[in-house]
């Protein structure tokens, strides 16, 4: 059965989209430790971060620095944290989180904001990506 | 004044080392989560992870990708966590965390291992680089 992250990859489930190229795609995440976190995957469905061949994670990485910035100058943070665990979902993603605090990498504080708060943030993040 | 990091890289404070280049340096962090956490450093002191230039970066995160199946197959995990979180030492650093669970990644939960315990960790990570 496709990961969840395939599905939005394919459309199947909706997703508040971040950026997106033939090879990967930035979204938002529906349960975030702080508003603008954003997972980027790519959209070859592989479980491991470190299993990724090496072109495929060096995009990645790379995909995920252009997209930083983005969610850095829209969000109020003091810079943007990365983090890639892997025990829930199956298929590899980078977490990239507007850090205030070392508080704000914690997974165990999440948020449940609404649709319109997620569709406001992603238009917030977008625009800087333009 | 230059960060602790430049210091490690000077070789003014030592450290149990577990891989270096010419531009990057791997080692045990003193306070690890878990056994094995290990920092990924590039020697250049850069502040903060995204203000490094695109080539150090890559080879930053190309470092880590090299440096994290040694650490997994040395210690004991179900996978490698990565964090990048950057609010306390301003000198860019890459967490490679071996995991068991979400608490691995906690960082307020750290252990202070002795030098000797530190020691046998870094030599048994290493073994598997070589």
């Amino acid at each position: 059965m496709p990961s969840i992250f395939s599905r939005i990859v394919a459309g199947e489930i909706p997703a508040h989209k971040i950026a997106e190229t033939d090879d990967y795609l930035a979204f938002l995440d529906v349960m975030p430790t702080t508003t603008g976190h954003t997972l980027v995957i790519p959209k070859k469905e592989v479980d491991y971060l470190f299993d990724l061949d090496d072109d495929l994670y060096i995009g990645l990485m790379a995909f995920a620095k252009k997209v930083a910035p983005a969610i850095e100058k829209a969000v109020p943070c003091l810079r943007i944290g990365v983090a890639v665990v892997g025990l829930e979902v199956p298929h590899a993603h980078v977490h990239l989180i507007p850090l205030n605090s070392m508080a704000d990498m914690n997974f165990h504080n999440k948020m449940k904001p609404g649709q319109d708060e997620l569709a406001a943030t992603a238009e917030k993040i977008r625009a800087f990506l333009d």
